[in-house]
């Protein structure tokens, strides 16, 4: 055994999805489109007696986190630290997962694949309610296209060959147990015809445009983050709503460009990974 | 059209393989593993009235490249610069085939996703017989285990959870096409039994082992690489033979640790992508 192991885990928005369950956690997820963030989560686990978890230093309950743990028999101490709003539609909780996974795997060198790893933290999210597609994405980077719902063997993957600057602004917490648990029909009919739409043209500008297309159909949009996409798009730039949070997300300099006080980061071009000692 | 475009592609070096050759070369291929290298190929490509082909200023006969080329229908000027040693075993022709793809993609604005610039590249290399598993490793980045062979939707991969220090000593080219184009039936059967090891337990530890094993098993050492390997061994490290091309890599401090002059990289966590503006 190590003594602790750190991985990196990409931020990921979704722009638009749409919602397939099965009869197994492994084989439930999401169809749909993103982009992973360079601004991302840290994920420092440390064997120890008693199992904590903790983000940006405070005690945190992410269920996920805890069926990673299980799955490995990992006592362990889980520091997590990141930059990114929480609960706005980044996929913190999906990366709190998978750098626990592969964070655990190496701190209790338990002999794991990449994805058996991916695998675990998915079915963590799945089982908890709390996403069905950031883990899968963020294992790959770049701006992934989810072909098939699940992870690995089971989900498929493509992507948008892209790279660049992204801005966002976050107006805070959006539920995505709360949605999730609701009636998807109306949003998944949304989502399959915007995947349909960026296949026949992956490309990142097509990408926002379909993600706005899709927030719109799925009634989605609050009207403060109409407002803004509203903004962005009449400024002659590219934006729409991170899924699921009150989030904006725009391309290049678009919320800047429209008068916003925007975050600026970038495509992260490589997937999760451990992090050199 | 933008005026040029830019993509980087890590080197890949192969520690072990078997051979599968199908009807089509989106499904011939590789199964096997590797190790992808912060030290890469850069890729340019500017539109151009006449085709043209450079590898460190040099004019260089790639028929990968000139198979993507023809596949995009983009008349360009293709300038490829990289630091690792050429015909070595680094995958420099997978990535300049790769890095044409993405690159002639960005710059002429011919609207494919990543998987299908992926099997572009891969089924130039399976034509032209200088490679069969490097596109799709290079692709994925980090420590890719090759489940199946072929390009996406065919070929299936998985990966090793590691990153860190890696060294290599190169004495000079082998030949891809000559070791191809020979009987592959022994080093096969010995490259299925790699994999499966592998699968067991995948560490990156294991992995050099199991390729060192490879080597031996298909008889592919030379006299001056297998003397270098036991050097290393003898020094407590893990090296192995890079396949295809008359070089040692190392974990670690391996080679330098056994009084070798090596060059040092790393793992890279990314697989290739269009590089920013």
């Amino acid at each position: 055994m190590t003594d602790e192991a750190a991985a990196f885990v990409p931020g990921h928005v979704t722009g638009f999805f749409s919602v397939h369950r099965a009869g197994t956690p492994a084989k439930t997820g999401s169809r749909g489109a993103g982009v992973t963030l360079a601004d991302g989560v840290t994920v420092r686990v440390t064997p120890a007696a008693e199992r904590t978890v903790t983000l940006n230093g405070r005690d945190a309950s992410v269920p996920a986190v805890g069926h990673v743990l299980d799955a490995l028999d990992a006592s362990a101490s889980v520091a997590a630290s990141t930059d990114l709003p929480v609960g706005a539609g980044f996929g913190v909780s999906g990366g709190m997962a998978l750098g626990t996974a592969l964070a655990a795997n190496g701190a209790f060198e338990t002999g794991h694949s990449e994805n058996e790893l991916v695998g675990l933290a998915h079915e963590g999210e799945v089982a908890a309610g709390t996403g069905l597609g950031d883990v899968v994405a963020q294992a790959r980077g770049g701006v992934p296209i989810r072909l098939d719902p699940g992870a690995p063997p089971h989900g498929q993957l493509d992507g948008v060959p892209a790279t660049g600057r992204i801005e966002y602004v976050s107006l805070g917490e959006l539920s995505t147990a709360d949605v999730l648990a609701g009636s998807t029909a109306r949003l998944s009919s949304a989502g399959v015809r915007a995947l349909g739409a960026l296949r026949e043209r992956p490309t990142i500008e097509g990408f926002v445009r379909e993600s706005r297309r899709f927030a719109e159909e799925a009634d989605l949009l609050t009207p403060e983050v109409e407002s803004i996409v509203t903004d962005v798009v009449e400024a002659g730039g590219e934006a729409s709503m991170a899924m699921l949070g009150h989030t904006v997300f725009a391309l290049g300099h678009g919320l800047t460009d429209a008068g916003y006080d925007a975050t600026a980061t970038r495509v992260h071009d490589a997937g999760a990974s451990l992090t050199g000692t």
